[in-house]
């Protein structure tokens, strides 16, 4: 429990982003236990997977704060990526407070709301960079530093208890290309001041050194680029806006019009160009002009880098893209880093163009990526110019979180903190205690409906993929004779033809049979008892079979 | 067709191994088109993730050879990794033929044959490192190689066409510590006799340089086990036998006795010890001995480096391992790589590691891992020794072989040919040329059973997964009227406590009376009709509550 239970307190609780990269829920509380008033920082989703089949978009369950929405005073949104706002549109019924973001952030949240129709719900303040502003009893000042989109803000929030810095996602690359340079001064103002806590990005902490500089890359791509005969087309993330710029820059330098392939390439490009972003670009060209030019004079800019089925390079790669065609001689540069756990999408992508004798070249063979996140000496210098009294590191699995308070140790921090999503973590000068776990999960898009992750029904569907289903029905009347059936259909097994399965229907009938006329006349006459025990014997006849056991349903008829 | 369909030829056809890494099975034919001897060189086996749920094993399908088992020579096998022997047992009985391999892999083979009770059955030939042997035709010659596993051999097949140089998998390791340096003389000597395909692994064409030597990761992995203070958990391949042989070296520098975990652990030494290696170490501890000695004085050797969670890493991460246990100051040291595809499972368990306080070191960190497959810089040093006139790239995804073929254009290589798999290429000195393309594809073993890959079952248990099952009955008398239900049951569709669910069940049985009763009385005594019509019915309706179509299984009972 708190040391201080009859005195206001700040806590922070994370709700996501501890445990897993992507689906940051950060909540700063204030005021006396159980009666904080509260802010989020940041809502954001994470994607789906092979995991997860189904499901497309997983984000964190708000339950906590939604029960205390009346106590929420705003959601800020330190910048414009999926993790960290994603769930806003989804989720903001349930918590209906005002939102604050930069303009270009604030631009691409007004795209989602309108998508949602709750744009004129929604109480939307767009801040300017290096802003100041009040909620409640928190004094919010927004800290510009650097990343791979425009506008990433990390927070000062000052409160009676404190001052906290809430980094957001940052690195420090001294020529970004896009924005400015991190403000160094500002953090080091910060830690004049004084940094009660650090809440800090730990995605890269298990690289050492920098994450390498947005200039470098350019360079290396002017002069990839001047090396290509035929097409090219450049693969980046849409959001990575300061890419955008790099593949704009290295087409002109090469004597390339641009083309953007890919609807979120276009949307991404619509909000860099709200806030004065591509003024002094050549004109884009569309895909049907690209088409009819000189190979050597086109670059396309496409999606679907991680191999995603439905986006532009997946369909190009397969040849069912209407305008863009990649034939042999033509290269597509990854400047993209693989996801982990989209590997398999991404060489059956890459599998497609080679077959295609379209050439690939990706960051393992030229220097045309560099990451977003701090590596280690980047966390090193932010500690030594924040110099927190305590180190909450956030936006990592458990690993880079461990990793994080290590290294934040070695670097004499007083206190380190290592949360986990539910974690209610009071923050005073005596250090960051644990003082309560609140309820934290993840909501499932499935299909059209939000469900807890834990509802079952996704573990149910990975039983289904493991073994099948097999449908019974049988009629039973009313003086528990079996009129009708058994029934057997089966989905999700071996086909019957194959030998082993050639007598399975019968046998799986037969099974049902004997085990309908084990049961006294009592029990035929109960409909859970005869669906449980058919259900069973079922069961093992086809575990008999085919060594795995299919899910059963079972359904008595009365007549 | 064929240039020459009256004299004999030489065919080659890859039926697994090209278009993945894994799963070889290569052909080599002789004869009248049509009427050609063969032989098989490997027969192996890859294994199943996360797109194939329910299925662990996946091998070629063999029915091309199967059909012509009485023309099939013998089985050589180059050596003993899963992908190159892993299918021997499970499809012999279709095969039959005499099976050719050198000590340690007949030892692991007569293993395997044992466990399928096959071993009276199968005639296995123990051929000796550098061992000559005929089967019809051809003219075998083992050329011993470097690989990360004992006696890799390639085979110099010499027929009256002339000779091939198959390489199997390799790499020049000039220290290998186990098993000799690379032949180089033999292969010098099969250039000056003049080869004129070789077939050769691509796995590692896309990195420049080379591998790397084995007795770098020994000195590094001495250092690093010489640096920890706790209990050492190395995590490596069971069949990289060298790397077992590092690791004992590392233990044994720094005074820690080494005690074995997981059972491929155990198996492989056995095999390792039947052919004279490990005859110098320290005897090994069991795990019992091992939980007692001091935590400084020890060393595991574990399985499960890629997370697979029935394997000891698994296990002791969990705390389920009986008598192993890892704590705050132990240390894993991951000396393998991350085989694509199991980057999540092989993070969540370096997360519970993390968690447990255990310091998580791999390849990234320290030079704790070599490949066991030629980078380019090997490659070309294999061209320069075969100097074939025709190069063959096996042993990779098309990315590879494309990448590959055009390598070996690059190194004066007359004639390339990147195959697929079904492809039968006439060999001959006027190059490689497609003759044929023969029926390839995949078994699964799914269950106890061996299923084509193309059956539908997988694709159905995918359809599963992604939006589960609704079960319905009804029972309909002579005179076509609705006696019983619709009844519905539904899995893997989200909790009926859902709100957007909870009419789910009644909505789901009112369409489907609904279109029952849309049905004149001819109708609704065809079964079939029946089904069909409440089917739609009720996938329209479910995708109307829930936005997505689940699987509908309908039985009509006649009573």
């Amino acid at each position: 429990m708190s040391k201080s239970t009859s005195a206001d307190r700040l806590v922070f609780v994370p709700l996501g982003g501890c445990g897993e990269i992507g689906m940051n829920l950060n909540l700063y509380g204030f005021g006396l236990p159980g009666r904080e008033k509260w802010i989020i920082v940041d809502l954001g989703v994470t994607f789906g997977d092979a995991s997860t089949p189904g499901v497309e978009v997983i984000m964190p369950d708000p339950a906590f704060i939604t029960e205390r929405a009346k106590d929420l005073l705003g959601i800020v949104l330190t910048h414009a990526h999926e993790d960290h706002m994603g769930a806003v549109a989804t989720l903001w019924p349930q918590l209906r407070a005002p939102v604050y973001a930069t303009p270009f952030t604030a631009y691409l949240m007004r795209d989602r709301l309108a998508e949602a129709d709750l744009l004129d719900q929604v109480e939307l303040h767009e801040i300017p960079l290096r802003g100041r502003f009040t909620l409640g009893a928190f004094d919010l000042e927004l800290v510009t530093l650097t990343h791979s989109i425009p506008e990433p803000n990390g927070l000062i929030i000052r409160t009676p208890a404190g001052l906290i810095l809430h980094t957001g996602d940052w690195k420090i690359d001294p020529n970004p290309l896009i924005g400015e340079t991190i403000d160094a001064e500002a953090l080091m103002a910060a830690g004049e001041e004084g940094v009660l806590a650090m809440v800090c990005d730990s995605t890269n902490v298990l690289s050492e050194g920098m994450a390498g500089s947005e200039a470098d890359v350019r360079e290396e791509l002017i002069k990839l680029v001047g090396e290509q005969k035929g097409r090219v087309a450049v693969a980046a993330f849409a959001s990575n806006v300061a890419r955008l710029q790099t593949a704009v820059e290295a087409a002109e330098a090469n004597n390339r019009a641009v083309c953007l392939v890919g609807r979120s390439m276009h949307r991404m490009m619509g909000a860099a160009r709200h806030v004065g972003l591509f003024a002094d670009a050549r004109p884009f060209i569309d895909e049907e002009e690209a088409a009819s030019m000189p190979k050597a004079r086109v670059l396309y800019l496409c999606t679907g880098s991680q191999g995603e089925p439905r986006a532009a390079l997946s369909r190009i790669a397969s040849g069912t893209h209407r305008h863009v065609k990649l034939s042999s001689g033509d290269s597509v540069l990854f400047s993209s880093r693989v996801i982990p756990g989209n590997e398999k999408s991404i060489f059956a992508l890459q599998n497609a163009l080679a077959a295609k004798g379209v050439n690939i070249i990706t960051e393992r063979e030229r220097h045309i990526h560099v990451s977003g996140h701090p590596c280690r000496d980047e966390l090193r210098q932010m500690y030594a110019w924040a110099r927190p009294r305590i180190a909450i590191p956030v936006h990592g699995e458990r690993r880079h979180l461990v990793a994080h308070a290590k290294l934040a140790r070695e670097l004499q921090v007083a206190h380190g903190f290592a949360p986990r999503n539910g974690d209610m973590i009071e923050l005073s000068s005596a250090g960051a205690d644990l003082v309560d776990e609140v309820p934290s999960g993840r909501l499932h898009r499935d299909g059209s409906v939000l469900t807890p992750a834990d509802d079952g029904s996704l573990r149910m569907r990975k039983k289904l993929a493991f073994g099948g289903v097999i449908s019974m029905a049988l009629a039973v009347d009313e003086k528990a004779r079996l009129v009708s059936g058994p029934e057997v259909n089966f989905c999700g097994l071996p086909d019957p033809a194959h030998d082993d399965f050639a007598q399975a229907e019968d046998d799986l009938i037969l099974s049902a049979e004997r085990a309908f006329k084990s049961l006294d006349k009592a029990h035929r006459q109960n409909e859970r008892a005869v669906e449980d025990v058919v259900q069973r014997a079922v069961r093992k006849t086809a575990s008999g079979i085919w060594g795995k056991r299919p899910h059963v349903e079972v359904i008595v008829l009365p007549v």
